[in-house]
């Protein structure tokens, strides 16, 4: 069994910001998440990749204690992505998506992680992800993402899953597209009315905001001087988010908006530097440290 | 003597949003920001009208124990502006703007104003501000606003300005424009070189952030459901800010927090309707419960 079960990608990126470039650096959800929860806990991933996934890459995951059980590798090449940040390193432009062994991806889920009681579906096929919550034994606490893409080809099969979960995690732009208004407030109450008890609406550098029925929790956001490289840091959020509720082995409010805290902190983090490379050298002394600052920054 | 000196504008707008629309309102940033600040204080404002100027609007003034020695009536039209909102809400397109018998201002203080202690420069050419500065006995906190116009006009005035105030206001495109960069934190360190002790950077919906040497804090917004008209919002936030500023007569770090909050809580009213429609029938007692929430909303 493990602790938080992710299921995502595992990929290569070339990423391009005004601070550098990177090729074939680690990357893909899973990747994030994992590294992330494993502040907390010990998560498994459920990812494909392909013959050319380096064996290094597969130590640094396993160094962090990330089960690998249910990463599937074949032949071909493994799933890359290559994109572009400008100055205001709000969104990449996406230059390539190599789907590759991710087309072979069936969402099938070892049988010793069918136990997992917190799941996170990164962003993928709703229909992939509604294929996973089916396998699930005895899921407590189901987190989901999704991105526009699938909002604009799937959103039937999108609106089934998000029916299922208990968060759904959408960044602003995706809440104003999925509900059809610029106010997040309203998106968010349509949002609940699909049957999660949780949204989290991520804002990049604005922070975060949770909405419950009839309860609201405003999140701040780091203030970074530099930010090299935003890539992951969605997936930072939501892996240190689960992470911890995990570890606390509780789901009340009081824990969720500390688990939103964690997630920001793990993900300010991440955006320091390309890849993983501030995340897989971080301490879990530095996320706390971190943790009290975002409480200073907040009181009055 | 008044509390709080406010110099702005007082004039008439024509605002339509996508919730309707308004012609010759009550306007101008001293009327939003002396109605504000009539929450904590009693505030004085300077600024000039033309023979339109309803008598009832100095009413709705005079009602709120704002002091009018300083509004100059003489012959000629109102300042007068006119914009649109479209559907975002971020910022108002401008259609029109008559200066009028703003033209005749000349920022003169009259004399019982002189040895006002918290003084608020709402946005208006620097030389009119600086002039302001120089006619003061004794100033212990004076806060200045500032608009893209100025920074793109007149930077050099506007720099001078900055140097000699205690807070530089700014919303967070003007904050990007000026110290060209994408990045607030960035923005507001070189914003603090210039002189200020604190540069408080306006984000809309998105809170506001306070910053001063080493220290920061960061302001959640209030979750709005429908915001009807934002125009005078910032003016709103600078005189709620004030105003209980100069209520506490005290500008340690724990009330300049404080003040923000408050300054958001009148702020986040008065998007609620047009003109002064809701500021205007506001109690205390509704403001107090809003700055709970506040507190309630950030917890964790």
């Amino acid at each position: 069994m493990v602790d938080v079960l992710i299921i995502g990608t595992v990929g290569y990126d070339n990423v391009e910001t005004p601070f550098g470039k990177r090729t074939r650096a680690l990357g893909g959800s899973a990747s994030y998440a994992s590294v992330a929860a494993s502040f907390f806990v010990e998560p498994g991933i459920v990812a494909i990749v392909g013959d050319d996934f380096q064996k290094e890459h597969k130590q640094l995951l396993l160094s962090k204690n990330i089960s690998l059980h249910g990463l599937t590798q074949v032949s071909g090449k493994t799933f890359a992505w290559g994109g572009k940040y400008e100055y205001d390193m709000n969104e990449a432009k996406t230059s390539f998506t190599d789907l590759n062994t991710l087309l072979e991806f069936d969402a099938h889920v070892p049988e010793e992680y069918r136990n997992a009681r917190y799941v996170f579906l990164a962003n993928t096929d709703p229909v992939l992800q509604l294929k996973v919550i089916e396998q699930l034994k005895n899921p407590q606490f189901i987190v989901m993402d999704t991105m526009n893409f699938w909002i604009q080809t799937k959103k039937e099969d999108l609106l089934k899953v998000i029916a299922k979960v208990n968060v759904l995690l959408l960044n602003d732009g995706e809440a104003r597209m999925l509900f059809n208004t610029v106010n997040l407030q309203q998106a968010a109450r349509q949002a609940l009315h699909l049957g999660p008890q949780y949204v989290i609406i991520k804002k990049g550098e604005h922070g975060a905001l949770l909405f419950s029925d009839g309860k609201h929790f405003n999140a701040p956001g780091y203030p970074l001087e530099v930010i090299k490289d935003p890539t992951g840091c969605g997936d930072c959020f939501a892996g240190g988010f689960i992470g911890y509720l995990a570890k606390q082995g509780s789901v009340d409010e009081s824990s969720l908006r500390k688990a939103i805290i964690y997630g920001s902190v793990v993900a300010s983090f991440n955006a320091e530097d390309f890849s993983l490379d501030r995340i897989s050298k971080l301490t879990y002394a530095e996320v706390e440290k971190r943790f009290g600052e975002m409480k200073e920054i907040r009181e009055f």
